[in-house]
C-alpha cells in the first residue's frame, strides 16, 4: 500500500537530484525570502499551504525575530579581491549577521571570524539568531593565508526588519482518529544532509501519503528549526496536545548507517514500529538513545506537550565529521540514499496503518474455522513444532519477507489472534508477540473480518 | 498429605497396567458408545458422574455433531482377504467416517487412503469429524503392497445418527473459595500416551484428591477435546467464568523427559507452583511456552474465559515421533512412567492446598519468639550468613528435599514469615522469596498459628 | 555542605580516638548504668536528650524487663586465684546474669560456660535478657586449663530490679516535610566495630547536621537493639508510622571492605542514594541483600511500619570472624576507618538534602536559556555526541568528582532538567536519568530557579 514500485523509483531518483540541485544553493534561514523560495519550490513536488506568524508575536519563552534578508557580504582586501565573499558561499556569513560597511584592521576584524583548526578546507556554519552580532565564517585555510597587517573593507548587505516567520502545513486527515506529526526544518542554509535531504523527503512522504486514504490523520509541518516548532505549537496548542506520535525527520542521505534517535519514553509504538521496520527488511542501524539537545523533538517532548517523536537517519547529525561544514554539500549526500531512508519512513508508516485494534465477534473458545473453510478437512496430523529449516523463515515458520504463508502457519496466525483479540490487543501488539511481519497478520486478519470472526474498532 | 506411601506405589502399578490393557483397545471417538464404555471402566477406580448433551445443541460457534459408533470397517480384495482391518486396529479407519459398502478400485480408492512415508510401519491416525467423508489409515508397507491392478470391496458399518456428547465430572467442593479445574480429553483410540495415560492419571488424581479434605474446590472433567470443553464451557459459562486456574492432562507416561507448557500468563501461580514442584523434586523438564495449538487449554484461556491453565507431560504431544500413530501403543508407555507424572501433579496439587495467605496478630515489630519456646535461650550467637556447605541444603540454608530444619534456619523462616505476612502475601509467595520448600514453610506457619502470631485470612 | 573540612578531620581523629577510649571498658547491657554512663559520655560530643521508661512497660509484643547492673563477678579456685573475672573483661559474665554466689563442681559450673572451641583465645559475647540464668564466657584455652577435679567459688554481683531502659533522643527540624531515622544500638559491652564504632558515628552524625539548616528532619536516636527499638516505635507510634526512611548505624570501623545492607524494599531512594554515593566518591563495597535477622531494621520495616531502612557498614557484623568476640577490640577497629564511613554516611545525607522536587514555570518547549544568558551567543556548533576520553568524566561527559562542568555540559544539564522537571521527577531522579553527579545538578539548578525557570514544590 506504501511501497514503491519499480517505476516510481526511477522518478523519485530523478526528482531527488533535481530538487537537490535547485534548492541547494538557495541562503535559508529562521524567517526571510530563502524560506519562502524554499517552500514554493518544494510545492512543484506536492501542494501544501505556505503560513506567516508575524515578527514580534510572543511564543511560550520566545519572541519572533525581525525578518532577515541578504544580498551580498564579503571582505575586501585594498586590492578589491573579495578574501571572503557571500556569493561563493552562504555559509561564509554567520546566519542573522546584522549589516555592515566598515573598514577594520585584520585585529578587530578577527573577532569576527570562526573557522574549524582541525578541519582547515571547511567552512564552519555559525548563527547569531537572537544576539544582534555579525561575522564571518571560513576555511583556516583562507584564514591562514590572509594578510594580519592591512585593513579589510567588511560588508553585510543584510536587513533586519519586522517580517513573518514562514512555514509549510498539510494536513491529512484520517478516520481511526489517531493523528501522527511529520515534522522537519528548512531553516538550514547550503548543508546538504542537514537538513536539504529532510525536507526533499518530508515532501515525497506527504506526496505518497496524499495518494492513499489513510486510516490515521497525519499532521505534516515544516518549520524553522526550534522558534518554528515553538511557534507551531503555541499556535495550535490544544490540537497539538493530543497527537500520539510522530517523526522529525533530519539527515536522511548520507553515505552511512542509518541510524534511529528514539522517543523519550525509548518503547512507545513510534519506537518498536521503527524497530520492527528495521527488521522486517533485514536492515542494519544503529539506536541512539532521546537525548534532549538534536532537533525539534525536545519542543515537541517538552513536559507540556509529551509527543513521543523519532528520527530515522541516514548518517546522523552530530555523527558525521562534515556535520555543519560545507562539506555537507552535493557530493556527500546521493539520491539513491534518500529513498533508502524513504523506504524505510514508508514501511513504518504502513505498520502504523495497519495497526488496527479489533474485536472478536467469537471470544468464548475456539472458533470453528472450518465451517468458514479456514482449516484443512482431515485432521489429526496437525503439527506446529516442526522445526522449519527453510532459509528467510523464523522461529515461528512466518516468512520474515513479505511472500505467501505455509497453509499450517497461516492457520496458527489465525488462532493467535482470535486469542489475542480482545478490543484492547492491536493488531501490531499481536504481530510482535507471535513475531509475524505486519503485512501477513494484517491479511490473515482481513480473513477472519471477512468470515465475521473480527472487527475493527472505531 | 498428598504424598505417595510405599505400598501405594505398588497398588499403582499394578492398577495401571490393568486400566492400561481394559481401556487401550476401545475405539473412542467425540461422541458414540466408545467413550460411554471408558468412562464406565474408569468409574472402577473412582466415582464420578457421567453426563450428556444431545446431538443438535449449540455451543458458541460449533454444533454437537451426531454421534458416531462403528461396528467393523475393512478393505477386502477379490479373494475375501482383509487387505485393512478394523478389527486389528481401530485406527485404520478415519474417526468419524460414514458407512459405506463399495466396489472400488485402487484409484479410486487411494483417495481416501492416509499414511506416513516416513514411518513406513505406522498407521496414522486421521479424523474427519465434520465433514462428512470416510477414509481408511494405513501404514506404508500395508500400501505398498496392494495390488493396484484389482478392484477392492470397501465397507465402514458405521452409523451417525443423532444422539449424545458423553463426558465425566465430579467437584470437590474446598473452604477457600478459590476453584482449580482439572480437565483431560477421552476421545482418542487406541493411542497409548496421547491419552490412554491421561485419562488414568486423571482418574488417579481424582481418586487421590476425592480420599482427602481438600482447601481449594476442584472441578474433574473429562471430555472429548475441543467439541467437549465447548460445550462443557457453554454449559457452565457463569461458574467456568471464576475458576481460578489448571490443569488439562494429557500425554504423562511416555518413557522421555518431563515437559511444562505454561499457561498463557507464563507466570501465574500454576505455573510458578509447577515450576518449584520440579525444583524442590530435583527433576528435570522441558518449558514449552504457551501457544494457541495444543489441547483444550484454548478454549479454557480463550478471551471470554481467560483460565491459566497449563500441562505437565511426559514426553509432550507434537514431540514425540510416535505421536498420532499406531506406535504410540501400550510398548510405548509404562505404569512407571505415568506414576512418575502422578507425583508431579500430586506435589504440585499440594503446594497449591497449602498456599494459605495468612494476617498477623503482631505486626508491629519483631515478636517476642523466645516466650513462646520458639527461640534459643542463650542469644549472642545467632549468625545466618555461615555458609551452608551441606549437599542438599540451598544457599539459603533450608533443606531442599522435606525433612527437619536445622534450628537457626527454622527461626529464620519463622521471622521471615512474620515479616512478610500481611494479609496479601501468601504463604506460596513466602517461599519464593526465601527459597524454602513449600512443606517446610507450612509446617514452620503452623507453629505460628499454634502461638497465636498468625491466622489464616479466609 | 556536608563535607569534611581538611582541619575537621584532623579533630575527628583525635575525638574518636579519645571517645573509643574512655566508651570501650564501659560493661553496658539493654537497661542499667552502663547505658546511662555511654548516653552521658556521648554529650560531650554533642548534646541531645537521655530519656527512660520504666520496667515492666508492655511494648507490643514485649515487656522492658527489669534494670540489671552488676559490680564484679569471677569464678575462684580453692586457692582463690580468679580463673575468670569480670573486672579484666566484662564478656566473662553472660550478659543479664542473675546474682549468684555458690561452691559448684566443675561439672555442675560447665553447663554455665560458652566458649568458642574454633577460636581458642577469643571470649564469646552472650546475653540471656529473657530467660532467668547465669553464666560465664571464657577462652576454650581458659577452659582447658581449670582443673576439672575441684570445686570453684562462683560468685556474680549484679542486681535485677525494676527501674528504667535509657535511651537517646534528638530531633532536628527541617522544611521539606520529609523525616528520616538515624539510629544506633548501645546495648553491647567492650565489643569495639560491633558497636563501639556505630554509636559515636551517630554523634559525630548528629553534631554535623545540628551545624546546618537542614532541608528534611532527622530523628536521632540511640536505643538499646531490639527492646529499645520496639519500645521506642510504641512510646512514637503515630509520629514513627510517617518516617520517609532511615539507617541503623553499625559496625562501621573495621579494617575491612565498606558494605551496604539494602532497605526490605530493595531499590527504595534510600538505596539508590547509597549507591549513587559509593559510585560518586569511587569506592569498592559489597551489597548484602536485606535480611529479617540483623539488627534494628527488622522492627522499624515491620509489616505495620514499613520503614526502609540500610546500614552502611565497614566491615559488616555477622561477616567478620572477630564478630561478637572479645577480639572485636579497640585494636581492631580506627578513627581512621571510622571517618571513611562516616564520610560516606554524609555524602548521602547531602543527596537526600538536595533531593528537591521542582515545578517548571515553563513547560511548554524549549526554555530560551540564550536570554537568561545561560547559553552561548554563537550558535551551530553544539555538538553533545563528542566522545569524552579524559580520565575523571563519565559517558556524558560530566566529571564524576565534584567540580566544574565544561561549559556544553552544563547546557546539557540545564536542557535535561527543564525536559524532566515535571512537579513528580525529583532531582535525584533526574541526577539518576543523565548520571551526573548531584552537587553539580543541584548547582546548575540553581541557577534555573534564580533565572525563573523552575521552583521547588514543597
Amino acid at each position: 500500500m506504501l511501497e514503491l514500485e519499480k517505476n516510481e523509483y526511477a522518478q523519485l531518483m530523478k526528482d531527488a537530484d533535481l530538487f537537490f540541485k535547485k534548492l541547494f544553493p538557495i541562503c535559508r534561514s529562521i524567517t526571510g525570502n530563502g524560506v519562502r523560495k524554499t517552500l514554493s519550490i518544494l510545492q512543484e513536488i506536492v501542494g501544501f499551504d505556505i503560513k506567516e506568524i508575524p515578527s514580534g508575536t510572543e511564543c511560550y519563552d520566545w519572541i519572533i525575530p525581525d525578518e532577515w534578508n541578504i544580498k551580498d557580504a564579503y571582505i575586501k582586501d585594498p586590492s578589491g579581491n573579495r578574501v571572503v565573499d557571500f556569493q561563493r558561499n552562504n555559509l561564509h556569513v554567520v546566519n542573522y549577521s546584522s549589516p555592515l560597511d566598515k573598514i577594520l584592521s585584520f585585529k578587530e576584524l578577527q573577532k569576527h571570524l570562526y573557522t574549524l583548526p582541525d578541519m582547515p578546507e571547511a567552512i564552519p556554519y555559525r548563527t547569531s539568531y537572537y544576539n544582534k552580532d555579525w561575522g564571518f565564517c571560513l576555511s583556516q585555510k583562507q584564514l591562514d593565508s590572509m594578510n594580519k597587517e592591512i585593513k579589510y573593507h567588511v560588508k553585510i548587505e543584510s536587513t533586519l526588519k519586522p517580517g513573518n516567520l514562514t512555514y509549510g502545513e498539510s494536513y491529512i486527515k484520517g478516520t481511526s482518529g489517531k493523528e501522527y506529526l511529520i515534522s522537519s526544518y528548512c531553516c538550514h542554509p547550503s548543508l546538504a544532509n542537514d537538513n536539504l535531504s529532510g525536507i526533499t523527503l518530508w515532501a515525497f512522504l506527504l506526496k505518497k501519503l496524499s495518494k492513499i486514504k489513510t486510516f490515521h490523520s497525519y499532521r505534516f509541518i515544516l518549520v524553522p528549526e526550534t522558534i518554528g516548532a515553538i511557534a507551531y505549537l503555541k499556535s495550535n496548542e490544544p490540537l497539538m496536545k493530543t497527537v500520539n506520535g510522530g517523526f522529525v525527520i533530519t539527515s536522511v542521505a548520507g553515505p552511512g548507517e542509518f541510524g534511529y534517535k528514539s522517543s523519550f519514553i525509548k518503547n512507545h509504538l513510534i519506537d518498536r514500529v521503527v524497530r520492527k521496520t528495521f527488521q522486517e527488511l533485514d536492515e542494519y542501524y544503529i539506536e541512539y538513545p532521546f537525548h534532549v539537545t538534536g532537533s525539534d523533538e525536545t519542543s515537541y517532548s517538552s513536559p507540556f506537550f509529551r509527543i513521543p517523536v523519532g528520527t530515522i537517519c541516514k548518517d546522523k547529525y552530530f555523527e558525521y565529521p562534515y556535520y555543519h561544514t560545507s562539506l555537507d554539500n552535493l557530493e556527500f549526500i546521493s539520491a539513491k540514499n534518500l529513498i533508502k531512508t524513504l523506504r524505510i519512513y514508508l514501511h513504518a508508516i504502513e505498520m502504523l496503518e495497519r495497526n488496527i485494534t479489533f474485536a472478536s465477534m467469537m471470544p468464548y473458545c475456539e472458533a470453528m474455522l472450518g465451517k468458514r473453510g479456514l482449516y484443512p478437512k482431515v485432521g489429526g496430523h496437525y503439527k506446529q513444532n516442526k522445526p522449519c529449516e527453510d532459509a528467510g523463515i523464523n522461529g515461528h515458520g512466518y516468512e520474515i519477507k513479505p511472500g505467501v504463508l505455509i497453509p499450517e502457519k497461516e492457520i496458527d496466525a489465525m488462532l493467535w489472534l482470535m486469542f489475542y483479540i480482545d478490543g484492547k490487543t492491536s493488531l501490531f501488539d499481536i504481530s510482535q508477540k507471535i513475531d509475524i511481519p505486519m503485512k501477513q497478520l494484517y491479511e490473515i486478519s482481513q480473513k477472519l473480518v471477512q468470515a465475521g470472526l473480527i472487527k475493527p474498532i472505531t
